[in-house]
């Protein structure tokens, strides 16, 4: 019923590479639960792709199983997960760590970052057996709010954690996106030397599905595939993940499709600033934050999908439009067309 | 390495016309998190299948996720499951059912069913709140030895359930299998008449993964989304699991692709029976177990992928074979041929 | 070492009466578990105290034990409490609640309660699958801040609680305090009316430990045993705390050991504001929160235990200063005295 | 309305020393939550009685309560316990231990003890991460049917404990009365030496209510206190535990206690013996398994309070005696007088 939808980056179903690559080796015979041919082989991309001879690589089906069963891996039941107020493991996963037993203590942040200092005195206020003690750092890469850390801010939150004796994790569910951004100055390998574990998601970038946990420190590889067959995780057919990361990774792939969405992404930008139009937060993704009038939004809805992020004044507010590896500059330009002909109306 | 794997019936990937389904709608976008049209369709194909109007369907990607869900949903904190001892969520799950916080109470049983007597008796055993309270019980069809209830059997375990105030689930991992088998006199609506919640596998039965999860009892519908949501079981991109039971379900492709299980493995039997073979159980389903000298196993394994299953006597184990829906006759004979010449040279 | 400890109310051992009592019927055979004559009588004398026959009484011997138990038993795995971000089971439990599997939706307020509007505000946001759904609003009486609602306020996030389908629950570690004190005008019986369950704590108010867990709303009583064995609460020799539960509600003992406790609060706190001191909040239970000079701190702290609560501004400090059931005339005056020479020295 | 009750060692109140000491110290001043100078003198004591000068000591409320938190301290998610089919953990507590996650590997075995070689044939069977993985292993003694391990017993298993990586504790609810047992060769130091962590039971020997947990491998002492608050077990008063441990273990109280109570149960089993009754298993500790006739077991429970352990025959059956610090030779010898009378009478 709409044109278009920019809702998000998981509108659409697989790329056709990847769903060509799972065709392709359908009638082989395979081991089961991750000991795949294909999973070999993309875990093995990824470790180049990372810089990361040692790292532990598995493949899970979704972000917030990613997380969960990341984060339930290393804590004990007195150990907790920092985070920032708008995280995606509080806002939005159900409980999801919380129903592991852990609690997640929150920092408040404007743009959806950690600060060093902010971890700092969560550690200092949790002193003794009375409450929980922080034991995990939870990051994204780009934030909830769609920012990047910038190699310089990660450097430090990972020097923190080190002095304070804390894991940092990454969510990686649109880590591609970031990767492929202009405004993004921390490379891959970087990335995956400064955190304890991340994950790089597929689903949101041209995959049916999946996520490649990456874990680089090697006090937390052991028994992790424990946790996954635990909490459900271990598909049976483990093929059909890392059949499609060998897809995703070769010939950079995954690159290639972020760097396709960031475009279309700021295609949306530069139109809509061109006319005038400001925006919450830079668009530096997928992800674009314009703020527009009601009104033009209404007119907007009656023919694009797109989320209402959150009111800015009484007659405006911004919205959320994410582009994917497979909007097309049509899409886009016929989203342009139709919000010049609806501020012109207006 | 191995010229046939008789390992499991997830050797493969998926059948044809599931994956050519997944690249049919490729580009359409749909909403997430399972709210889209191939998953809305397929649960409607399953309502018509189990003859159950008024049940809620559930797409997950693995068996232990269906289960650890499934049970967790029912159960408040001092409740527990009542299970057979070969129960595969007591034995291959890695406490899944344990780690959301209940017990599973046991019951031993030679062919892997649950009898009412004994379901009465765990009951009555636990008379007071210094032991758990029995809530639900945990069944398999197959079960896991590859017997089967009849719809006599399941009746009158249905009927002590209800009896008692126990819930009644059922693993259903392979359950096509059991659906288009021969010796099986229960059928798909009158097996989700006796159950309250069960789930059809997909992942051994020619998926990608996926199952079905199927709640009949209105009681405990409410809120299931949640739980699926908490434990990482809905993916953003669900359609990935709609679409595969749209291909499996239209036109019966499941039936149809357990049918053909079904018959490689008893064209397995039939040839190993007339070479004088005994077998572990009546072969009635994709799975096989028969008994052979140890020097026969050891020559076979060098050509063939297959689990030995137990040891029978000083000089004979059980092996289970497994056919799946892309075992051909081909592969089957020349196993055939292989044990014949290996018996000869033994 | 110290002087004198205002350090806290259980600072003590058990009142003489309660150790009384105790010995009085040791040789005495009881039933265990909770099901002894001397909980029968103590469960019907808080039954006549709360004015609520039908409630379910049962013994406990801790808070935290207390708020965990009680919770856990009303909430289903997707389920959520709502409290006050100073709330004593989000800071000082050490994630005791999360240990159960649930999530704290917490609600900020500088004066520690919960407004019934924040409460709406909270069930609000949380409108789907993707987030945790409320079910149980926490309070205390007195708040964490020594603050008290009126009725008229615990009326009103009642009834919102009821609109909303929320269960209300209060932790009474201080209620007696609170029963006792001229600023409160809510009664025993109507509180028990407005909550599903609350608690009447003994260990900071004269016994020597234990606190009564009264579950007003029918629905929540069933099975609760189950949940206090379960969670290690259900003490072999349960008559401990209900002996202890008699000796302190008959002739109201414990509502004259908080008088006295309160008592000795308002003394220190008419002689520091006597001298001139002001107080953060209102001194109306036994906690009193005087805002001292640092110099004075320091040289007070020398002979006198307490916590330092926190900074008011660069040379002010608030301290916490609390009166038990044990705490003696001579004892305050001691302090107001040295407090006198203390400021007279600065 | 029995004359006597033979029911369990927890049927009394307290020692009247354990309530002297209690009421001796009431008004002194002490730092809650287990930093009180009696808890610090209660642990040194038993750190001399255990001969283990490193061990941390600490003070639970209650035996399920000391084993939920001993065990879910040292275990990972993904991790086990093995037990005896007959362990209280497993029977007893209302799924307690599953409650924290974690699956128990059941043992089958007459006597209630556990084998080396059974404990190696579990760790064998759980070969990879389909399965948990067996992490602690389970004993009481004496057991939960009243047998003892030997010396050479407990060495051999806690060899192979070490041997395969596995921890071993051991629940102490009626160690004194094994201590105190003539038939036992295995005396506290030797007994700590040989596990990892064990609780010295004080609610079945004299204390009102209250376990000593000893951890002798330093490497599972960090963090207990955590652990212990947690799961609210941390008493804001743990003076209370403390001063009771004091009082049992000064002059070696406990012992005295164990004594007289496997003294009256000797008087007990003698007197019967003498009779002719014939006994489920050897009468070691304070309890005792006489067979006696439905009839005479019906006209003793007229007068006595006691609990019928199992059937043994159409026309027999087990009962269970217990003995206690405070059953008294008068109380022996009326019920082997009205057990004369009734087997007259049959």
């Amino acid at each position: 019923m709409y044109r278009h939808c920019f809702f998000d980056d998981y509108s659409e179903g697989a790329h056709p590479r990847v769903l060509a690559q799972l065709a392709a080796d359908t009638l082989a015979q395979e081991p089961g639960y991750g000991n795949d041919a294909p999973s070999q082989r993309a875990a093995a991309l990824l470790r180049i792709a990372t810089g990361s001879p040692g790292a532990a690589v598995h493949f899970v089906s979704g972000g917030t199983q990613a997380n969960l069963i990341a984060l339930a891996s290393v804590l004990r039941p007195h150990e907790s997960v920092v985070a920032a107020a708008s995280a995606h493991i509080h806002v939005h996963e159900t409980g999801a760590v919380e129903a592991t037993g852990h609690k997640i203590n929150l920092v408040a942040g404007a743009d959806g970052k950690l600060a060093p200092d902010a971890v700092r005195a969560v550690v200092a206020q949790h002193a003794d057996e009375h409450m929980v003690r922080p034991r995990v750092v939870f990051v994204s890469q780009p934030t909830e709010l769609g920012t990047l850390y910038s190699a310089a801010e990660l450097e430090a939150l990972s020097e923190a954690c080190r002095e304070l004796g804390l894991y940092l994790y990454l969510d990686g569910a649109r880590l591609a996106s970031a990767l492929a951004s202009p405004a993004c100055d921390l490379a891959l390998p970087r990335l995956a030397a400064l955190v304890d574990m991340f994950y790089l998601g597929g689903t949101k970038n041209g995959a049916l599905f999946g996520e490649a946990i990456v874990i680089t420190n090697p006090a937390l590889q052991p028994d992790f595939r424990y946790h996954l067959k635990q909490r459900g995780a271990l598909l049976a057919k483990g093929r059909a993940l890392g059949t499609q990361f060998v897809a995703l990774l070769e010939d950079d792939l995954y690159l290639e499709l972020a760097r396709h969405a960031n475009a279309m992404a700021a295609r949306l930008a530069t139109g809509l600033r061109a006319a005038g139009v400001r925006f919450l937060g830079d668009p530096v993704t997928n992800l674009v934050f314009p703020i527009l009038s009601d009104a033009t939004i209404a007119r907007l809805r009656e023919a694009y999908g797109f989320h209402v992020w959150g009111r800015v004044d009484d007659a405006h507010s911004a919205i959320r439009l994410v582009a994917s590896w497979a909007t097309t500059p049509a899409a886009v330009d016929a989203f342009l067309d139709d919000f010049a002909a609806s501020t012109a109306a207006g």
